[in-house]
């Protein structure tokens, strides 16, 4: 089973901050990233909880009715990993060498340092980790300590230190501090704007013992942080032994078995790894951008859930999906209030939010991209076609509605047609355009989707013609002479970017160039119209003339852009091109081809990478809750063995080249 | 002479803040609101030195590349009008009566008040004050006290209070706390973050009188404020001799005389009068949007200065006019490490700024108004062709030359043409579109005097040629069904806005709705294609269609919306419509009309009267240096007079309604 093992050996970039997040354990309540046993300068090592977060007010230079009011954060916290050791009354040590070891098979990490004093003497520290999915308060070590050349007082401590908010000095908007000042009261944590509480028990290890050379000392140590102060007694090896139960169960239903590219097989394994740690699992939670491994865009739920990640959950772990759906509609009321302050009908879920409100800055890039709407919509539509499960979308058919509801107030009909103008699609490169195609063709599917639902429960009818009306008349620009499709209403006057005359490390462009300079010309920075044919039924002709025209445009500097291309790719048979997307998102973060895996995983791309799998190399298709396949493999894959869940019924796909 | 005076019978509004900008006194450097010798608890008392401003780091909820880095805020000074009195130990007064009169013929305020304390002791103030147009480091008062029904003690202090900072609470996007902590050194004030020195001289007054009923105690108080450390001695009455002669001259050579209609009269002298007073005179400050009244915008120089204040001084005072557009020649070095920021040639002034950077926290409704790069190109071009400077062209048509090379690297060519994308119109309530009318208008005007610049210089010639080919193909978008110039390439696909559902306080739309909401509709915040109209030819007919079509969706919600329509008003022979426009215009402060005089003047709007009366009414019009006019009185106008200044030959105009 060494292809669930990940060392050192797989990492494209071994920096401190990368292991911490590639290393990451986590269990979508609580997230540890792997930072040194004794940090160095370059460590940047925390824990997570995922829903906790902090809110100070947005200032804006320019202030401007109806913008977002509040950051939220999630809170940097505890660095739960350090190990204060003193040796004789050395303290500082330098690494000799270090190897991680992580057991995706049964969600355990093992650990191996080697460090030294000034004076040589040297000393081993094996851990062994888990994030608990059987209980997730618990964040659970092994700690052994072994005196490798030498005999005398070993000082060890081992204590839950506070992280205390420090600035980020580096230009990138991606990035916003995330440490808080917390009020704390016994054992309650309390953010002091957000009032959110955490519990936290910690026994503080603190000895000084005596070991002679070779000799090894053996302690363990949980840590527990709840929102609720609750916590039950647990021992380390039963948790050890849960948790390899729990990974057990979860490969057996969701292992993606690809024979011919070791690498591949490696990185769908990690990819679909850190999918389920960081998946909220209580329906108050959802799935940060960054997962639980790191700060990256401060911890908020996106469309990133609804159109990359829930696909993976929704054909494998259903209860999973289910949960981070029900947060959708725990937020509803959030969304009604936004909906209503920008005077429109319905609801409109935040763009970027932790607790429901949105909470981006900058509204050209945010609230403008209306379509998380319709792919929340999507999303139950893909959940109540798969599961089948019948009481959820009963209960939360309200969500769909709202959300039709606000379409209708948003968008107006024309001599044209049905027109959703001042939106920015999944390209983030164009922003506040008219019938971006992306965003018409989702309303379209919303409208379809609600129209439905309101027959099958026999209620607003009215609505309900008028929703059919509106998706039938839905404007579509196409480009007649160059048979293209239009991905809004300007894009194909633009200027061309000059790409010939773009460095290479001008890229990503948004750290480069203004927004008015990028928007201004035929650029991309994802799939956009592209992402749409993923989705929606189009000849191959029409698909491979978009492809061939905007692939060459985009410069993929969202991690959200190459699996798309890929399933594509594979669906106009252009398979070893579509091998080539795959591989790219497969080990997207393993091999750092980001550049900031140090800020927390791609999530995103890792559902990216099992869509590339599973609905292009096997090509399914959902239709009338059948599924269908088809073979587009590239040359080298050999095979590919994949489980989904239809209706409560497991089938196992197995595809094999000739 | 009547119709110099103003009173507060003349005011729509006399709220003590309204009061206190309208009689505001200000000679181009400094300003003094006319607060109140006692303040009351809406007293906001101030003065201002023009271009003196802090700075502080703009903080964005979301950063990006090439945003606007600093802050620029305009200081609220020291209070230079409150009297501390005590009678008897008494320090407490309720105001009785307060009559305000300003002589605009002479530059000269002269206020009376009267006071009682609690336990009934009346007493009189008596000023009269100037802001000196012979010495501008000097703010002189003549004060007068006069025990009206008492015999006692009366102590009087009179001192220059430096104004300490504070919040403001109001949501408005159009205000920004405005005051600074000052390092003090001596006599000289010195801003923390920006490092600008104000050298002070105050000689405070401080003695207690022993009065008689009916006595009156006179003093003057003279108060020098100067960015140079450097005072002469001078006397009031000096002073006062000396404004009233430089008063005399100006109104000799810049005055207009309407007969048929005294508000207009008085309102179109009002405005002229605080037109005088608040343009920068030194080559190094400009006119802040706000003159020197007030705190709204900070004190920024827009695009005001050039389409709407410089008209009216180039034709009556080209001296101010060459100072103000020596201010932009003075910061050609930031425009152009502006556009070498967002990688274009050339250079790309600030839409707004005190120092010459940019300041817009908002690029959609900031930076993205490139325009004001053509406007000021445009204000060149009139001051050469109406002054005839030959040498300050030769000197400063590297501004020009810069300008056009900009654009020529903003724009593009394509099969349509030259065009010219992602900008921002005049009008604010659409943003980033593409074609913009007004603006390509404009660029094409600057193209075309760049090219006759160079054949005049003869230099850059192949660059001239350049310029001339893009202006000959530059793209204008028409709606030949509808035979309607686009304002943009969208605008008219855009979504009627409901204006019959729009509540009256729902006015300015900018502050009770989003700006996605406001983009996506066809509504507009101030003229825009029709602005291009004021300005350049076409055929009556197509700027009556145009007008009969954008008039009707125009809010005015700006202040240089009304003088502009009412000018084309005319040019289509709707003198009765334009006479509308000219009375809200003339008297939009005097009477309040946009609610906000209190933040100060609006001194475009006041420039747009005159253009309003002299390019409307008079229809001027200039070709090859050749000024004609035309009749467009409305009915109730009996005659107008003025003079132009028309390469340093004044020329009286007379026009007579029959």
């Amino acid at each position: 089973m060494t292809d669930f093992t990940l060392t050192l050996a797989d990492l494209g970039n071994t920096s401190a901050q990368n292991i911490e997040t590639l290393f990451a354990q986590a269990n979508g309540i609580l997230g540890v990233r792997a930072s040194l046993p004794i940090p160095s300068t370059e460590s940047s090592p925390g824990s997570f909880i995922n829903g906790f977060y902090e809110s100070h007010e947005i200032v804006y230079g320019e202030n401007a009715y109806g913008y977002a009011k509040n950051h939220q954060t999630m809170v940097k916290l505890f660095d739960l990993r350090t190990i204060e050791i003193a040796i004789d009354g050395e303290s500082e040590f330098s690494l000799l060498e270090q190897d991680l070891r992580l057991e995706m098979a049964t969600g355990i990490l093992s650990e191996s340092y080697r460090y030294a004093t000034k004076s040589g003497k040297k000393i081993q520290i094996d851990l062994e980790s888990l994030a608990s999915h059987a209980n997730r308060a618990v964040y659970a070590q092994k700690i052994s300590v072994t005196a490798l050349n030498f005999s005398g007082a070993v000082k060890i401590g081992k204590k839950a230190r506070h992280i205390k908010p420090e600035g980020i000095s580096e230009f990138d908007p991606r990035l916003k501090e995330s440490s808080a000042d917390l009020q704390i009261s016994g054992n309650r944590y309390r953010t002091k704007n957000s009032q959110l509480d955490l519990f936290v028990k910690f026994d503080d290890f603190d000895e000084t013992l005596s070991l002679a050379e070779s000799q090894t000392f053996t302690f363990t140590q949980l840590y527990h942080l709840s929102r609720l102060n609750d916590f039950s007694d647990v021992t380390y090896d039963t948790l050890k032994m849960q948790q390899t139960a729990i990974f057990k169960d979860f490969w057996a239903s969701s292992d993606i078995e690809i024979v011919g590219d070791d690498k591949l097989q490696k990185g769908i394994r990690f990819n679909l790894y850190h999918l389920f740690n960081s998946a909220g699992r209580d329906g108050h939670t959802n799935f940060a951008a960054k997962g639980l491994t790191g700060e990256g865009y401060e911890g908020h739920y996106f469309w990133d859930t609804e159109m990359y990640l829930l696909p993976f959950f929704i054909y494998t772990q259903p209860e999973i999906a289910k949960s981070l759906l029900t947060f959708r509609a725990n937020i509803l009321p959030q969304a009604q209030k936004r909906a209503a302050e920008l005077e429109f009908a319905g609801a409109l879920f935040a763009w970027r939010t932790i607790n429901g409100e949105e909470t981006s800055a900058y509204y050209p890039a945010g609230t403008a991209q209306l379509h998380i709407n319709a792919d929340i919509a999507y999303a139950f539509e893909l959940y109540d076609n798969v599961t089948g499960d019948a009481d959820f979308i009963a209960k939360n058919r309200k969500v769909i509605y709202e959300i039709a509801r606000f379409w209708m107030s948003y968008g107006f009909m024309s001599a044209r047609g049905f027109e959703i103008h001042e939106v920015t699609g999944p390209d983030e490169y164009t922003a506040l355009v008219n019938n971006n195609f992306y965003t018409n063709k989702m309303v379209q599917n919303t409208f379809y989707y609600a129209a439905k639902l309101a027959v099958r429960f026999d209620e607003n009818l009215d609505e309900a013609l008028k929703w059919s009306t509106a998706a039938n008349k839905m404007y579509f620009g196409y480009d007649e002479k160059r048979q293209l499709t239009q991905q809004d209403d300007s894009f194909l006057d633009k200027e061309p970017w000059e790409f010939d005359k773009t460095p290479t490390e001008n890229y990503p462009l948004l750290l480069h160039y203004h927004p008015m300079k990028i928007y201004k010309h035929q650029v991309l920075k994802q799939a956009d119209t592209i992402l749409a044919h993923m989705l929606f039924s189009e000849s191959k002709e029409q698909i491979a003339r978009d492809y061939d025209f905007y692939e060459p445009l985009t410069t993929h500097d969202s991690s959200l852009s190459r699996a798309v291309y890929g399933v594509v790719a594979s669906k106009i048979d252009r398979n070893e091109q579509a091998y080539d997307f795959f591989k790219a998102a497969a080990t997207m973060d393993l091999d750092d081809r980001q550049g900031n895996a140090s800020h927390g995983i791609h999530a995103a791309n890792m559902g990216g990478s099992w869509l590339g799998l599973i609905y292009g190399f096997a090509g399914l298709q959902l239709e009338n809750g059948q599924i269908k396949t088809s073979n587009h493999l590239p040359k080298a894959i050999k095979s590919l063995r994949f489980n989904l869940l239809i209706r409560g019924k497991m089938t196992e796909i197995f595809i094999k080249n000739d």
